[in-house]
């Protein structure tokens, strides 16, 4: 079934190059790609080496992998996380032969969702010969995010969902004493988020949305965001390219309305604006970050007094949602 | 012919009330005016008084006021300034008996465009009584503002023209020994500015469009800008609602099409987003001004080697202007 997906057949009508014409800039054969932001046809050779060593600036801008020796990588089995483990294989293999690389997973419970997500996330990190962590929120936990619909965070699942998987890749990436946990975020996401931020002045939030959040408690892993130069499509152009399995199917939970208002409207922008995404990223990043974070101090983290994990309260967010849970179970029962 | 413009007669296929049932929020009566971001509708005289209420609620926030005892208003003849010297006009009859007003306009010397204005500026201050003084670049100066398309400027002539009118305001105001001068920048204006140096990150210019500039040099005159928190919109109905002639034509030198990409822009965002002008405004204005003031630091002023003004280097903005345009006259001769 998966192989089925694999489609280097049809690359062409999902890759934007319109007619036959269109010739690779670096080879000048015939292109397989299309990047608009950069104005830029490439072949799917050329497009690979362009995309890892994008990559591999982003991290090396930001000191991602300085002095790093076990890197935990998120894998969901969506375009982006699958783009990541890839690429960081590579990259591990050719520029950082010093790092380990460990993929990790969270089962979310999800019927007929999540069973699709392990098998691509298993057979990605199978391919790659890569070490892959599974926890399975239902065995080891009792629940699966479907439980949080008979809780008040109904309406609210996908953030519900966030603190979740952050706790759970964190907690994972600690215990396998890794020091680095990588995660799939693009530039796109990361803009949609930024621009909502910025609108609500959330200048705490703002400051949070980094590249590379450095550990600031020992049982917090540093989390990297090698892709976040990256947009959606060059991601997804990238797993096409390296003719890598990924998920097809969505999350049934997904309220879609609001993320995909936030979407259109940044692509709005982008129509009027070209290089929009990326100028406003870029701005944010020198321009007003180094100035918001000098005027935000950084949260002392204790320990969670239920589950002893980092938090900045006196229980971490993960243990007061997960609580409600039970809550909501006991108050059915 | 200012008579002709007059239009009470045809309110209300401006005035975006569609059909004729809707009632005026506060009376009950026919409503004339509809304001989408505040979705509320209004007769005109409950305009009115909405109107000079949310002016003078602008004003005392940033003590606009506070220990004023001349203001000089700018008025260019266009529907911002016109709303702006009868509210100020109405205001200070009624609460800031303390304050002499005193109307300054620049000639700017374009043919079939600024008698227009002049016209209109005329007929305003008439009307209300009040004091004009009159700067005609073309006698005074010798020179007019069509005169920069033979200069460099000629692809940024809305630009020299602000440099010309900001100066001379200015040197009016002071000249008038005013220890105000108050211009009509809207919402819509600024908002459209600051979205653009945002994208920029033009962080030292962002911390200049405050609605007071405080002064901080003896022949800086304070700026005020009363209008700030009210609509394209709301100025408008304001001038129908109180009859005001209003200017009709547009400057025959305003190249439009960055402009209204702008405008257009933020409009779209407004769609997708509704209230998103007042949403951006407060947020900079809460949460981004005082954090970005903090790492600007305020310019020193000296005084300009040419003219005495206050500059920011040797010779001032304006008189580097001017500068360009002799030679450009010298190299014709």
């Amino acid at each position: 079934m998966l192989e089925s997906r694999r489609r280097r057949s049809n690359t062409r009508s999902r890759s934007g190059v319109r007619g036959l014409k269109a010739r690779c800039r670096f080879c000048g054969r015939e292109a397989s790609y299309h990047l608009d932001h950069a104005r830029m046809s490439l072949c799917s050779e050329c497009f690979i080496k362009y995309y890892e060593r994008k990559v591999y600036k982003t991290i090396q801008k930001h000191g991602m992998l300085r002095k790093a020796r076990r890197v935990a990588v998120a894998v969901s089995g969506g375009k982006d996380s699958v783009a990541l483990v890839k690429v960081l294989h590579e990259l591990v293999r050719e520029k950082f032969q010093e790092v380990e690389l460990v993929a990790i997973h969270v089962d979310l419970g999800i019927p007929g969702y999540s069973e699709e997500c392990r098998r691509v996330v298993e057979k990605v990190c199978g391919d790659l010969g890569l070490e892959l962590h599974v926890h399975d929120l239902k065995k080891a936990e009792g629940y699966g995010i479907p439980d949080f619909m008979n809780t008040p965070f109904r309406r609210r699942i996908c953030g519900a969902c966030g603190t979740v998987k952050r706790y759970h890749t964190n907690r994972m990436a600690y215990q396998l004493e890794a020091d680095r946990l990588a995660t799939g975020h693009n530039l796109d996401d990361t803009v949609e988020i930024l621009f909502e931020l910025y609108l609500k002045g959330a200048v705490e939030e703002i400051v949070r949305m980094r590249p590379v959040s450095w550990s600031s408690h020992p049982k917090l892993v540093t989390r990297i965001k090698p892709l976040i130069e990256l947009t959606d499509r060059e991601n997804f152009f990238y797993v096409l390219a390296q003719d890598l399995p990924m998920l097809e199917a969505r999350c049934p939970l997904v309220g879609e309305s609001r993320m995909l208002r936030r979407k259109k409207l940044i692509e709005e922008i982008e129509g009027r604006i070209p290089g929009f995404r990326h100028t406003f990223y870029k701005t944010h990043l020198k321009r007003f970050l180094p100035r918001l974070e000098k005027t935000v101090e950084e949260p002392r983290l204790a320990e969670c007094e239920v589950c002893g994990m980092p938090s900045l309260g006196r229980v971490c967010s993960y243990c007061k949602l997960t609580s409600k849970l039970r809550r909501a179970e006991i108050s059915r029962t």
